[in-house]
């Protein structure tokens, strides 16, 4: 690999604003060398996700990426050198290995993935964050029962696409809410959710209201903002909300939080909770049980939106944060080990 | 009791913004019959809640009060007649009793209390719902570890005075809110809350992140709107918030949300849940037995706000949404029992 440069894209500046493509710059660096006793990485796939454009609005429950660094990514990649024992030529690994081509880290950074299994796509997608996102969030915090009206926003997105179809093998009603007529049929027609609703052209609480007369019992909420106050009031008493993200509110300045809150929290007795997947990392080994023999059964259906080469990675960004795309996106960096 | 008249203040109309006394007004109706196989009840002591306002925004947990109807309130009162084989005369009752000198009501819309049990003022203050909202909200929902901060709102309120207090029985720091300083005094001085913040006077984010270095575990909310945001973005990570009233919004026509909902709760991965007092009825005895050792004890001190003369009810509730009592406010309609 020597005389080989590495790839990078860097924040040039963070967005106050909508994030556009003149906050990407893409540069040649050398090829990293391993960290001393670490592990050099082949970038294979990056996951692009809501979550990269939070990260750019301060510290969450992590640091904020920062200008004049490279873009912070989670992917897919194959180790080429290895100075830590635990890793091999070959092996294939997961972790946040950034917008570039190559990058050096030290093993506990990295997750080893089973060798055998593929497409690889699945490890970013429903065996990823994406699919135990939404397997911990709807199991651990929406409780659904037998029965219960399950609501998902971004539907048609990467983690809402799995929420609904793990209602459906649960035994309740799903209900999606995408945008658009070619997301709302997907969900029906293609992923069995049993209704959708169009939150570009539906009066979406009149609808929820319409379709859930008895009332919302888990509401699971990718998107905050106008949407998740039409979800609250239409809630059963003792629904349960799971926050799992608000791209709504990410790219913007002019933050909307919901009307009512917390009067119909109360009179509801609504639980509203938060998490991220990591803190049911203990349920992981469960819940990637279930969803490796749901994808291998065909119970559950996955759909990847992959776009080829690195330097689509900003236009990716910006267009899933409009909405863009059906199931999980990521970008192919290089190709599948041979 | 012939002759006699029932005076009874009813709603006149129901306020859009700020209530005032031209929303009641009081009549003379003839004494009620009791209803076939119910009690007639002299009513003594009726409580004074910030619910009683939210009522009045239309249907929550309960049907909305309307115009034209005896205002409805929970109070204590004395059987004088009874069709109802399980209670007579002489029995000390609790109920929605209404803003009345008397009530007829079927016995099964009545709790009998304990005969022997004085002040009588207790069932509305510290055993009443007053002092379970407070135990069960605190215990059940905001799940208080020993050494963990509990901040909680409208502090010299009629729950917030039991929560900081049980808070400290439990081992936790207690924090109160409140407005002026002659409430901030009584919650340090004369209930042992660790600290105070006064909202009229002080910057509450700064004051609650000074007081709060390592965050806020448990946030109990009376008031919801601005105070209930400074509080979300003080909390530590996996904080409970205790979603029991809302107090600022209930007299006025301009809502205020707090903002940034639901980004904060999904990245310190809270947990808001509301509740209502009779949502924990199961947990009840074990509720009252400890409330009632606790006061009878000296370890929980018991401040009651009491007017005398049901003619002073619509300004006392009027007050109350201003924040001019300290401690359970309740209104003296008739003597106690000889």
């Amino acid at each position: 690999m020597s005389g080989k440069t590495n790839t990078q894209i860097l924040v040039r500046e963070i967005p106050t604003g909508a994030l556009t493509q003149a906050h990407f710059e893409t540069t040649e660096a050398p090829m990293p060398a391993p960290v001393t006793g670490g592990v050099l990485v082949r970038n294979i796939l990056l996951s692009l996700d809501a979550a990269n454009r939070a990260w750019m609005q301060g510290d969450t429950y992590r640091k904020a990426v920062v200008a004049g660094q490279v873009m912070d990514g989670y992917g897919v990649g194959e180790v080429v050198v290895s100075e830590d024992e635990g890793f091999a030529p070959g092996d294939l690994v997961a972790g946040a290995l950034g917008w570039q081509d190559y990058v050096a880290l030290p093993g506990r950074a990295l997750v080893k993935l089973p060798g055998g299994y593929r497409p690889l796509s699945h490890f970013l997608s429903v065996l990823g964050i994406a699919g135990r996102t939404a397997y911990h969030g709807l199991m651990w915090i929406g409780e659904p029962k037998e029965g219960d009206t399950v609501v998902v926003s971004a539907a048609a997105g990467s983690v809402g696409q799995y929420v609904g179809q793990i209602a459906k093998l649960k035994g309740c009603r799903a209900i999606g809410i995408a945008g658009g007529p070619e997301k709302c049929a997907f969900l029906t027609d293609e992923l069995g959710f049993d209704a959708a609703v169009d939150y570009k052209s539906e009066h979406v609480r009149k609808r929820l209201a319409e379709l859930a007369p008895d009332g919302i019992d888990v509401y699971f909420d990718n998107v905050g903002g106008a949407i998740l106050e039409a979800a609250l009031f239409t809630m059963a008493q003792f629904g349960r909300v799971v926050c799992c993200g608000a791209i709504s509110q990410y790219d913007t300045t002019e933050m909307e939080s919901p009307r009512g809150i917390p009067g119909v929290i109360v009179f509801k007795r609504l639980k509203l909770q938060g998490f991220i997947v990591s803190d049911f990392a203990d349920k992981d080994a469960e819940a990637s049980r279930d969803l490796m023999a749901w994808a291998t059964e065909g119970k559950l259906k996955v759909v990847e939106d992959v776009l080829e080469g690195l330097e689509h990675a900003p236009e990716g960004l910006i267009g899933l944060l409009h909405g863009d795309n059906i199931g999980k996106r990521m970008v192919r960096i290089g190709p599948d080990p041979g």
